[in-house]
């Protein structure tokens, strides 16, 4: 057992020392390497896979909701993005610029890309001249920069990957309705997908987009109680089709501007779902985006008929459309225990040949960390199906529990501060001032992460004046 | 009729101005436009559907020869490129340089990748230790940048979008055998989903890749009897495992280079497909790529129950897994035929209220232009199917024929000048010196595509001396 015991103690304690636990994570199960540029990141093969399953299932919703793919070029002419004041005094410290190419001096520095709003909003210009032409709703999958001084893998890289939808309508209703569905969207994919509760909503004025009009977000709670902000819809008025003459002749033969909105979701969701359900074994995937849902390890697989039969329940599986693996290496059934418990794999089925012969298999659920018997080997295809369906059901509701049990109310300051510092969400009223906003930063290190719907906390937490909004607050990655 | 002939003129002569064909085409028919920055392109979401149709395709065909799909890093260390030798030399001159980033000059300046066997051969340098770890097989999909001076949609552009898929082996046996293997996975994928035939075999030293020890092509013949290179496999020795340190330890315990190789194919192949099967018309797309592979035009549109049968036809031919779309716009259905038939979509279907009551339907074949009747709509799913495999496999014989009648054999220079002079791929002796290579790039503008494995031309078409290899000579894109 002294490998097995090795794999274990590699890995940081979770809760002594949460931040080194998920590097250990995310770089043992070969999620991820550091690239040889400071703030980068390799997506390795079992990391990569995740995001493909991310992509597929979100581009399906948005396929659905009738957004067509495109792509835009990396480069913007730097020009672009001094058209929408905030949008570059928000951008313009953290991009990357391209001054040489070909050999020579460019004549105007190119930017690489932090976001798409400038270059698609030049093109949407292009495009669009008549209220026939509208909506126009595409979104890219794509690589974006941002030069971040701190980095952490998944979290907050220079490059990562994300989507970004971009549309513009004839009006500002349509604009608004089509920002919150989005929200809606992605809220629905993260409970259905990643198995992952989230609170959504407004941002406050000094949390929301360089150059929109509001942005609303949607925040997950980590295991150390922190938010990490996994998604955001912006909706921009007419901010950027004045900037880039989006205009459109309405069928009063009115000369308009059109309405824009923006959302996108990265490889960050990557690192949410690890820190959600992640426990010291290492990773906990949930099934839908699992790269392998189960792992087949065969017991005394030497004996004879032992691989042949996980062999065929292998293909069984595949077939259900089921992500199956056997690990048929030469190292120990313990050893492979330990290895696919931190790779995060949902269900491990162990087969043996007295299994074999009593027609049954021995199933480990990875999100309980137990072993369930009673599984007969002529329903495996149904009894996974059920069980990885069960599996998600219950890793969401256990993580939105948890999250419920630690969202704290606070009437005033030292309240918040305790409660950030318990590892919780605080639920306080807000004037609305940024002066209180900032305070609540110094004071408690903690940010407004989403303002809620209702406003029934009556007071300010921090100066006492009556509230206008009822705002999550907490610490943030 | 005033509206459609409208649309054809507005497409240049196919004989007369090809080039000017081909930009009309890409153009009008929405694939693509063009970006702010010289030389990049917006791939719009009709051009952006055939790429996602290729990726899928491939993607499949590359897992299932086992590589798996990772993402590395977009800048890489200028360092890098000077690592190998060749390599520096041939990409240095078109690489776009990031020199400042979040705000401060860099101290070293990074290269965007123009392609990624450096970055990638630093990471196997570390990932790779032991035997056991190889073969390492990885492919990513991405963007690429190489700043060119003259650019056209797909064909050359300074960013593109891609696959590079970079191996490393223990063996150079094994790593030869893989560079051949991707490149008749390529053939294979080429004939049947691009319905393209190709010329493929070994580059000349001249022609190769910086880098590589070799470099195969496979070349397609287009429209005006120019080859367009539309994907290579690299063997690179050890070159690059020398230069990045990758090392392994083989079972005989000694320390060893491996050998690595890569392939890649981009969005070059969206304008092989177009300038292999266009005609006057404008696009004709090969159904395994085609965004909408049946458009229903109803025809009296307004007469009970014809909408209503096309919907349900829609709705059939989409449950058997055809693309499939309505036009149900206000424009005549003449103007229709000519703009679906100007964005190449394979098959057409009329339905009006006279093939509704006799339970037929009238299907148009974009590739032959034909009407064609007899079709009952009880059996549409296999008929459609059937139809569309049937375009697949004549559009490959009609392109396959074309290109054999127009492959010529040259004795001498002159009759190699005669041969691409008339739109040919000439095939002929080569004895393998540079210099003769040259002299028939000076005289004729035409460069060794690929070479043969056969060797049955005698002597070399420039020189006269014994030949070394035969040779397919043509102008290329």
């Amino acid at each position: 057992m002294a490998k097995n015991e090795q794999f274990v103690e590699q890995i940081a304690d979770i809760e002594a020392d949460f931040p080194r636990w998920y590097t250990d994570v995310v770089v043992k199960t070969k999620l991820v390497d550091y690239g040889p540029v400071k703030g980068t990141m390799v997506i390795r093969p079992y990391g990569y896979a995740i995001w493909e399953n991310i992509r597929r299932e979100l581009d399906g919703r948005f396929r659905e909701a009738g957004v067509e793919n495109a792509y835009f070029p990396l480069l913007i002419p730097m020009s672009f993005m001094t058209k929408e004041a905030e949008h570059v005094e928000g951008f313009a410290p953290e991009v990357a610029v391209v001054t040489h190419a070909g050999g020579a001096k460019l004549e105007e520095p190119l930017v690489v890309r932090p976001t798409s709003e400038t270059i698609i909003g030049h093109m949407y210009g292009k495009w669009v001249e008549s209220w026939r032409d509208l909506p126009l709703r595409q979104n890219q999958w794509c690589n974006v920069m941002r030069w971040e001084k701190t980095t952490r893998p998944f979290l907050r890289t220079s490059e990562f990957l994300w989507q970004e939808g971009h549309s513009v309508f004839a009006s500002e209703e349509e604009a608004e309705r089509e920002t919150l569905s989005m929200l809606a969207l992605y809220r629905e994919f993260a409970r259905t997908v990643l198995c992952m509760p989230v609170l959504t909503g407004k941002k406050t004025e000094k949390e929301k987009f360089a150059g929109a009009v509001a942005t609303y977000g949607m925040e997950a709670m980590m295991h150390d109680g922190k938010s990490l902000q996994s998604g955001t819809t912006h909706y921009m008025g007419q901010n950027f089709a004045k900037a880039f003459g989006v205009q459109f002749t309405d069928k009063d033969g009115a000369l308009k501007y059109g309405y824009t909105m923006s959302y996108g979701v990265s490889t960050r969701l990557i690192g949410a779902l690890i820190m959600t359900h992640g426990d010291q074994r290492g990773l906990v995937l949930p099934p839908p985006v699992a790269p392998v849902q189960v792992v087949i390890v065969p017991i005394a697989a030497k004996k004879a008929g032992v691989l042949e039969a996980c062999g065929a329940l292998k293909e069984r599986l595949l077939a259900a459309g089921i992500r199956t693996k056997i690990d048929d290496s030469d190292n120990s059934p313990g050893w492979k225990f330990n290895e696919w418990e931190m790779k995060g794999v949902p269900v491990r089925i162990e087969l043996g040949p007295r299994d074999i012969e009593a027609g049954k298999m021995t199933v480990f659920r990875r999100d309980t960390c137990e072993k369930e018997d009673g599984y007969l080997l002529s329903e495996a295809e149904e009894a996974v199906k059920e069980l990885l369906g069960k599996i998600c059901a219950e890793l969401y509701a256990r993580a939105e529990r948890r999250m419920r049990e630690r969202i704290v109310p606070a009437a005033g300051l030292d309240e918040l501060l305790a409660g950030v510092n318990g590892g919780n969400f605080v639920r306080a009223g807000w004037c609305g001032e940024r002066a209180c906003e900032d305070r609540v930063k110094e004071f408690a290190q903690a940010t407004a992460r989403v303002m809620d719907d209702t406003n029934d906390m009556p007071v300010c937490v921090c100066c006492g004046k009556r509230a206008k909004h009822t705002v999550f607050f907490a610490r943030a990655y």
